[in-house]
């Protein structure tokens, strides 16, 4: 499938190294791609220039994110928390309206250090305004809520672990569930927590986990929601 | 040993069933003992007035915050989060100063309905307002991320899972750690986060929460933090 995935972090090489892999179609999105190319250092992450990747990924393609957005029949918003929202106005709302996307930024404020806080939240989300600014589109939000090399390779842990999705638009969300399916994502492991309104939720765990990576000294963790058994 | 229990709710209650039947003195504090006394239905939980849950339970008294906590050589606070900063006052900075208060309360807002939002996040949290008000007091937050009766029988699940600590004092985790694990927890279940500021993390947890109760229409679950093995 065609899939456009904005942004060329951590969040979105890894998303888009995964996909490729599986054959799809993959058009990575940047504000301004002459800007991205022209980067040589590493991220914060480790993970080397887009430049060097995308030499390592030839079959990815580097685009404006209204070239990622129009060449996507599925869409994966892998921005920072802080670009989402221009990044969804410079995809624009034509190539937008009518397609699922699966929204995995996190509205994270580093602003004063770390631990981070949270631009939004509560009494509002991220996913949230990014539905209400495009009406059309059908967000769903998912994969928020652990690292990114988990994200695509959840067997990597020795248990069942779990994600939450939520969204609007109930085919979106099963959409996304096969092709989180394809990276390895068990049915029972994706809980559907309902519309969109619960990324207030999933979104206000970040706190713990940025707290969880602090202290662990590692991201290769996930969250288990253990349920007692029939009749406990 | 002697304890103070602030709350007669169903978290009060569960907590002061425990701790009595393991041998402790406890004394339930509450804002009122005459009204307290003067109710006769069930609460929200479906627990019996406190009245009737005294008959039942001869050997916890019931008296005032201040009572409470001149009575309780250790503090736990199971207030409503709305009530949490007036039961502390009302108990006062003597009876307070020097001692260990788990602190279990969440600043749940049910103003709007289900599921509720937080008074305070994100950039502060309950805990650390109730350590500021309290300076003296050590205050450890813990057990506010899961229902009542998994707090004082952690075993009813069939799996291991976990609860966070934070708190300024070391030695007075250490003193929560023991009283939990006499309720079941395993050392390697409880994590310390590190100190108070942390309850933002934990806090912010109950979001999610809430929302999984309406998705599994059971409070009877816990999250397990699962690690990737080592050199994975």
């Amino acid at each position: 499938m065609k899939i456009g995935v904005f942004g060329t972090g951590v969040v979105g090489q890894t998303i888009a190294e995964k996909l490729d892999s599986l054959g799809h179609e993959v058009m990575l999105g940047t504000r301004d791609v002459k800007a991205s190319m022209a980067r040589v250092d590493k991220d914060g992450f480790g993970r080397p220039p887009v430049k060097d990747w995308l030499a390592a990924h030839p079959k990815v393609k580097l685009a404006t994110f209204a070239k990622a957005a129009s060449h996507g029949l599925m869409l994966v918003n892998a921005t920072s928390g802080a670009g989402a929202m221009d990044a969804l106005k410079m995809a624009g709302e034509p190539d937008l309206a009518g397609k699922t996307m699966l929204d995995i930024s996190n509205p994270l404020d580093f602003s004063k250090g770390f631990p981070p806080s949270l631009s939004v939240c509560n009494t509002d989300s991220l996913g949230e305004q990014l539905q209400r600014a495009h009406p059309k589109l059908k967000v769903v939000k998912g994969l928020n809520t652990l690292t990114a090399n988990l994200m695509v390779a959840p067997r990597t842990l020795p248990d069942t672990h779990h994600i939450f999705l939520c969204g609007n638009d109930a085919g979106a969300k099963s959409e996304v569930q096969g092709l989180l399916a394809s990276f390895g994502w068990k049915n029972e492991e994706m809980i559907d927590l309902g519309d969109i309104t619960n990324a207030r939720g999933t979104e206000q765990v970040l706190p713990l986990w940025v707290r969880l990576f602090g202290t662990l000294k590692s991201g290769m963790f996930n969250f288990k929601v253990v349920r007692a058994e029939q009749g406990a």
